[in-house]
């Protein structure tokens, strides 16, 4: 393509200016937007991100200004580029392990170390022997061995239970034999394992004399340390592209009786004894099973930011983009309207304003709770077995308040990753056209994400988790009501059941604390619906999990709700932020639990928390005119997110508002396809006849 | 990577075999699948296809297998090379342009000539004098130019009236001079702009004297014939990557006071008298509107056939995939559970499934109703100028049956399309963990087809003009209620006026015809509620765009409830299927409705069509009860829409169950990354030490 002439470099869009428009909305709200986020991030933690940033920034391997136009070998090749780069940083810097994570989430892109960094170590942390650390783990955190986690199988996904792959004991050697017996034995999916990593650990049926002991940890050396090649034995590589998460090479490993020494089996809770041959089992992996509902919670806290980036894009673009005259509009208000101003983009993007507070705050209390629990765990520190069953209704168990904490954070993950992976995709719809170039910064960001609601449990499958723990729960309450409560499940419960003859009436359009109220109100009705079905009426399992999702929803809805709620009203937020801020932020507790109340309507209404009326009104009057209160303060709040324009990597949503000129620029000026001139006509074989410079192309 | 070795090859999947299973699940259901493919379809149509598709099998260009893997550069080349050889092969075989659409949509991926064989060719057909179809047609369609239809704009989408670019009428030279005054003049998403197109039909508010008289279609040259360059003061390119799409050059145009002939202008219907230099209004471009209505009936009949593929896909895989036993299964029953067998799986697709019929006999319906409409109005002929206004009210009208069809094809289109590319997303997700890999082929296939939700109309915007049509329609039953009705609308808002004093009991649970009822009924009530609401309270339009939207759902659903009702109760239907075949579809009825029912169960019960009893006898025992009926005849249902392995290009929802060992070897053996060895170390530069031939990537 021709350089750009001059007579378009010195076009400008038309009307108001992007920058002037956005100016405008920040002015006509009093929002004090770095006081608001520091409430979100906590000054530290800003200060950290933009000490990161700006090295980041500084450095070129970091330079996203190809991103959207590599294939997918392109990334890779620049993901391991960076990610060798940040662990260099790292040491250079001598960041700490919080500043080497923000710069990964600085960065925004899973990258080839992701799964070395975090499960490998985490696994050998968690369930290797001392000795095994350091064989291992000393290794592993110089980067002199890669490793991965190697669990999910071709065949087998969730169910942990059915892993194929085996790790059978050999006595005579004494060593343990890895094998592959079927294709659907295949480890797939695994992240950093593809092309990276020269270690795994393995996650294998452990058989001793013919008995299966079930899945086991194991590190297992896959490639050679120096040619990278795969061992004898050993077929491993990249399990091909993806819906996103192409930066990462997720990857197969199959093993044709590959010997492992009988060091490489995980040995702090079992392990084989090399002398009698017998499996010894020794500690409670409770901890472990612990490390999986921190994940989760991880997941709760990071979904309301995930989301706050599609919804700071579309916000943004919606105040500058401007389509048709409002149609009510006094004569003399000429020019299009700015689409934020149309309460059906409103109704798509405000109520999802509310959710990213409303997550933020679930995660922080979710935090907190696992926090405290783990605390208590550490005091006693049981030494009880424990014990799980092949189905969904046997996980888990434990203490009451360990149970209560992982029903929750099984709930919350699967809700709070669903909201945000759902509400990204209505934000990048609600940027008309535009949202559907790459430009946007949501699509990929979307794809990206989207893995979340499938893996540490998937989010139809983690309901049932909870649906059992409610059902536990009405028992212990229906077995006997007078005991008093020991957590605020079964305190909700009871209450129901108290108030069940003589009803109830919560006034959710005034009142915050009634709001709770209904939430709680409703989960208890459909905890007792599904007690019947189950208990009274024995209806199979099966026939009941879409009851069981249901009920999950209402649960968890309740305790975002609930946790904002209490959140508001906190002393530590009331300190932190001015009264009219704090004003503002109860008008999005409302939107966001009005706007979810109208949307599950039928159930509150069944449950008899809030009556037809209620719920009309909600729908036709509270929540457009929250909407209508709440526009004014949109990009403020937004804004209060704070994320850095590099971050975002968005046309749409930058910060100052230059949507076109940024867009115009990458696509004529940073896009390769520019640099071709094609043939058009059939009668030519001839497919592109002129090409500039390199552009990313080749025969496959 | 080093070659498959043979312990790999000689590996199988565990347990039962896919074709093994999928073999039973055709052996417990009668459905009798060529038969059902020929209601769908017709005869002539399968034929069609095997003929065209045979072709397309046996040349090397359309060799699908690098598709996955290829980065936008190399797809954009290889659609190119596509398309040229479709245009060949529509000569050497004599293709009708039947044929030649039938390859089309067998490819499955947009090309560069899309928009020249759509768009460019009805523009100048449509809106052109006979000099100018010979001037420009004659040579387009033999490709001796290549075109596009360039209307949206940077900076404009949906409202058309809002367009910049201009074209000035210059009486001294009797020509126009094209102009882009500003960057979001700019031309943007046109497709086949930006890489192939060396014509463009360009929409420009046409202005002389001074005077703007609107946007006019123009037809002007932007590349040179023989370069391909641009043209003198023509800036134009690719506007980069998209979520999908990627196979399209969507392309930018801009103008820099570019000087046209007079004869560019397409005059059918207005024209600049060359003399007096006056603008001439001649005829009226109704039956041009018309087109836009044709539009969106094809993209409502194509709806459920586009959903179908991933129904196909997620129903073959979850008949195949095993997880966990069913916790209620006798101790006997041993290994895991098809999770198609889970309800809360049948749930999510089985719905789906019947919204592919329902959608196919409604697009049917549609588009006989657009025929039937067509011939009415070239009778008629009416020479009456159709008025356009700016606003969304505004827009449309003309006769009675003509403004019926233009709001049930808006409102059907906004539906069909929302159902079928969030069902798809579903589907994706159905198919757990590795519904994320490119070989499921859900991803690009919902990428691609996105756009549908915003191009033609953005579907929210759409619902205006459904609702806008209900208010008139309501205004005139309002003002003379004992006027018989002149279309399906009034009649059934003179039925609800009827009998809003006597109420209704509609027996929606054991009678089909009363589901039909009872979502007229609901669809009335909206209007009326909206009609209060709009001429008695006077609320701002704005304010009820959120109704709107709500009340155009309520109606399309109730046009396809209605349309599936009585295509199943024609006689030409009946006439083609057995009776249990029959049979089953009715359930495929009661399933869509009653879940849709089930789902909108507010505004059912606010509007008194049913009770909240009847919603939850719905949900809890009705639909629960069709899914288990419809459950062994769910892999004949998908067998019978008919696609080939070929088009579906999915490891997961081949026709012969080998979902695994296809995901396998396209993973192992075509996945291009796994030519490669990367060296591991952050202490090392070197990023990959081992590249084994070409693999798509470059220094960008």
């Amino acid at each position: 393509m021709a350089p750009t002439p001059d007579w378009v470099k010195q076009l400008q869009p038309s009307g108001p200016q992007g920058h002037e428009l956005l100016a405008a909305e920040r002015a006509c709200s009093q929002i004090p937007v770095e006081k608001l986020s520091e409430l979100i991030h906590t000054k530290e933690v800003l200060d950290r991100k933009q000490r990161v940033l700006n090295i980041l920034k500084s450095e070129k391997v970091f330079d996203k200004s190809q991103n959207y136009f590599a294939g997918r070998i392109d990334r890779f090749e620049a993901a391991l580029a960076r990610a060798k780069k940040l662990t260099n940083l790292r040491i250079k810097h001598g960041w700490t392990l919080d500043e080497y994570r923000t710069a990964n989430e600085l960065i925004s892109e899973p990258g080839p170390y992701g799964l070395h960094d975090s499960m490998f170590l985490v696994t050998i942390d968690g369930q290797g022997t001392e000795e095994q650390k350091e064989k291992f783990l000393t290794k592993a955190e110089k980067y002199e061995i890669i490793g991965c986690y190697a669990q999910t199988e071709l065949g087998h996904g969730s169910n942990v239970r059915g892993l194929e792959t085996t790790a059978t004991w050999d006595s005579a050697s004494k060593s343990f034999i890895m094998h592959s017996p079927h294709l659907t034995a295949s480890k797939w999916w695994i992240g950093s394992l593809g092309k990276t990593a020269n270690f795994a650990a393995v996650m294998a049926q452990l058989i001793i004399d013919g008995k299966s002991y079930g899945p086991h940890p194991f590190i297992v050396q896959i490639r050679d340390l120096k040619t990278h090649e795969a061992l004898e034995g050993v077929h491993v590589g990249d399990i091909g592209p993806k819906f996103g998460y192409n930066t990462m090479d997720n990857g197969f490993l199959l093993f044709n009786k590959v010997k492992i020494p009988h060091h490489s089996m995980l040995a702090r809770f079992s392990r084989v004894d090399p002398q009698t041959n017998k499996y010894i089992r020794q500690g409670s992996p409770s901890l472990v099973y612990g490390t999986l509902t921190w994940v989760r919670s991880t997941i709760v806290m990071q979904a309301g930011s995930v989301l706050a980036r599609g919804v700071t894009i579309a916000t943004r673009y919606a105040a500058i983009r401007r389509q048709f005259q409002d149609r009510d509009a006094p004569e003399w208000e000429k020019g299009e309207n700015a689409v934020l101003n149309y309460t059906m983009v409103q109704i798509r993007l405000l109520p999802l304003l509310a959710a990213t507070f409303a997550l933020h705050f679930t995660g922080k209390a979710m935090m907190n709770l696992y926090q405290e629990n783990q605390k208590k765990m550490n005091a006693a520190n049981a030494n009880t077995e424990s014990k799980r069953g092949p189905g969904p209704e046997e996980l888990g168990a434990g203490s009451d308040s360990l149970a209560d904490l992982h029903a929750t954070s099984c709930g919350l993950k699967a809700l709070s990753s669903t909201i945000a992976a759902e509400g990204l995709e209505v934000c990048r719809r609600a940027c008309g056209g535009h949202g559907y170039s790459s430009f946007s910064g949501i699509g990929s960001w979307y794809a990206d994400y989207l893995p979340t609601t499938t893996w540490e449990g998937d989010n139809y499958m983690l309901t049932q988790q909870v649906a059992r723990y409610l059902l536990k729960s009405a028992r212990t309450v229906i077995s006997n009501p007078s005991a008093a409560a020991t957590n605020d499940t079964t305190a909700i419960l009871s209450n129901y059941l108290k108030r069940s003859e003589i009803g109830c009436a919560f006034d959710v359009l005034s009142n915050d604390t009634d709001i709770v109220q209904a939430f709680a109100w409703r989960t208890a009705f459909l905890t007792f619906e599904a007690s019947k079905h189950r208990d009274e009426q024995k209806k199979p399992w099966n026939d009941l999990l879409v009851d069981f999702y249901r009920l999950s929803r209402a649960h968890s809805q309740y305790m975002v709700v609930k946790n904002f709620h209490e959140a508001l009203e906190s002393r530590e937020v009331s300190s932190q932020i001015d009264t009219p801020t704090l004003g503002i932020l109860r008008k999005l507790y409302r939107l966001f639990a009005l706007h979810t109340l109208e949307q599950e309507g039928s159930e509150f209404y069944a449950s008899g928390a809030v009556t037809v009326k209620q719920i009309s009104l909600a729908r036709t009057n509270a929540v457009m005119k929250l909407l209508k209160e709440i526009r004014p303060h949109a990009v403020r709040l937004v804004d209060s997110w704070a994320f850095d324009d590099w971050v975002l990597d968005s046309s749409l949503g930058r910060e100052d508002g230059k949507v076109y000129e940024d867009m115009f620029y990458r696509a004529s000026e940073l896009n390769p396809l520019n640099r071709i001139t094609v043939d058009p006509y059939p009668t030519s074989s001839v497919l592109f006849k002129k090409v500039e410079g390199e552009v990313g192309r080749s025969k496959l």
